[in-house]
């Protein structure tokens, strides 16, 4: 079972957790610096290290060369934010290591050495933290990590330095989105330091009532207190987009009632569908879920169909690439048939 | 059981057939002249005349003088073409009588003294000419009718002068619509003396890719050949419409399942709705339906509907006028409980 089908803590309002740890060897260029050779002689050396003697592990984990992969799979891992589209293009030699729940994923030869990704269903930041923690722990034991008693861990670009943690939630804001509040709280979060964004990250636009939340600091300030000020930012979150919508179903019933049931009558039904079009009207269904007007779908069911429909999902699962119609006509029986 | 909800020959095609007949008293000025003293005198001498003597048909037909009736049973006769709107505004002494079965309406001091319509379900002009004939017989046996050798019927408009008949369908095109072939098929028509018009009459824009054809000529001409040229040119014009359905849904199968199956999906599942987006929704509908692609609907169910929504329908349902958001709510409750 993957993590991502399940419910976590808050998970009417957080979809998901997710932490990342950035580490770099010592007394090595980073990898931006290194020739095809070198990045080779690096990435080995950092797979041997997290698999020496483990038995257990080398079972618990896939290591994937990218470039033995075909198009869909790495368009897959990128769709499930497992990797990076970055790794996918990189010239030097590059892997992933990915575990079998896909609850951890370790990028090699990305921007930073070693990237710990780790993630969790709901609002979970702290075990996330924890998993991707002791997954870096095995790299710092066995291998010589850059540290600088000063700044923390050193890391290829600045903005990483000190923790090299960056640690974000995917939120689900139907209802601040609606009442049309999403700006005026988006810069009131940049204020207090944290980054709101759409859902593949950076510069990419919101869709399905999706957001990307993040802290912006890493440097001068403890893991633990990131994590803090980012769940305490959270916690005022959740309670205003729940009594958003709330007051949102209380004003306007049947308003919101017709916007919830015709998305659910357009999923169960429709024969070709947009991913654009199936995010926006899963987040009405989300939405209605979350008060109560969809009784017969439950939130896994949402998930389960969410982590299905993207366009490398449904090629993945056909093992081959697919005109846009054909995975428009694809992603529109995956629905029904889940909705069923 | 009223006429509408039937089906009738054709009826994926043809929803409906109508026969007019205009008649008028001779040597009494026709009603824009006659004062209200005088036009109450006339409406019941016709009426007399229709029912003197006669028990079974008094038991059949209904009496309405349109000024004893709420506006929301007046506009319900108007959406149902009952009865046209003018005869609502008229000034003088006006009534309606209607069959039980509202297959029958007869107008007192519309625009001529009598107008006798007739309605049957589907392609159905000869059925519906013979019973709107024979209750003209009725006025033609026991009141002094208009008539001249030269013209036949006078009417207060010369264009209904000679047989004072006018023949129409209510013809549910999709095919041709979706092709974009309306325009010159209803380029051809006129020119081949037919004229094709929106739902509710002249100037009314089509609505449900429904269009009412009629033939423009009244004069020179007998009853039984305007409606052999009419249902010569339906013959064409209704195998037209199915080869245009059939090759639509051969070229591009999953466009038009999509289409069909989501009008579907919406139609069952909103909770508010306007007339206009229902009828449009359900043309897609009843277009699938005819194709073989909606197994669970019969083109009944779809009569029904149709016949439900109006607004005028749904307020008389109520008994009460209704602001619009409450005739959209209701409107959409109609479609779900027909639909499940």
């Amino acid at each position: 079972m993957t993590w991502y089908i399940d419910e976590g803590p808050d998970s009417d309002v957080i979809i998901s957790s997710r932490v990342r740890l950035a580490r770099n060897l010592e007394g090595t260029p980073f990898p931006h610096r290194l020739d095809q050779q070198r990045s080779k002689k690096i990435a080995l050396e950092i797979t041997n290290a997290f698999f020496a003697d483990d038995a257990a592990r080398r079972s618990q984990f896939l290591t994937l060369d990218l470039n033995e992969l075909s198009q869909e799979d790495q368009m897959s891992l990128v769709e499930k934010r497992l990797i990076s589209e970055d790794l996918v293009h990189k010239d030097n030699w590059h892997r992933a290591i990915i575990s079998r729940d896909e609850s951890i994923s370790i990028m090699i030869n990305e921007e930073d050495h070693i990237r710990i990704q780790s993630m969790r269903a709901g609002q979970n930041l702290e075990n996330a933290y924890e998993a991707a923690a002791e997954t870096a722990s095995v790299f710092e034991e066995r291998l010589p990590i850059a540290y600088s008693d000063e700044f923390g861990f050193l890391t290829a670009c600045p903005t990483n330095t000190g923790t090299g943690m960056r640690s974000s939630v995917m939120a689900h804001l139907p209802g601040l989105t609606i009442a049309g509040a999403m700006r005026p709280v988006a810069e009131s979060l940049s204020k207090m330091g944290f980054v709101v964004r759409g859902m593949y990250g950076e510069h990419s636009k919101s869709q399905g009532d999706l957001y990307q939340i993040s802290n912006q600091l890493t440097l001068g300030i403890s893991e633990t207190d990131l994590i803090s000020d980012l769940k305490r930012m959270l916690q005022q979150l959740i309670e205003q987009e729940r009594n958003n919508r709330v007051t949102l179903y209380d004003q306007q019933p049947d308003m919101i009632e017709n916007k919830v049931m015709r998305a659910y009558g357009i999923l169960r039904f429709a024969r070709l569908m947009t991913t654009e079009e199936a995010l926006s009207l899963l987040s009405d269904v989300r939405f209605g879920q979350s008060i109560g007007l969809l009784k017969t779908v439950s939130r896994r069911d949402l998930n389960q169909i969410q982590s299905a429909i993207g366009p490398a999902s449904i090629q993945k699962a056909h093992g081959r690439l697919m005109t846009p119609e054909e995975r428009d006509r694809e992603r529109a029986k995956i629905i029904r048939d889940l909705l069923k």
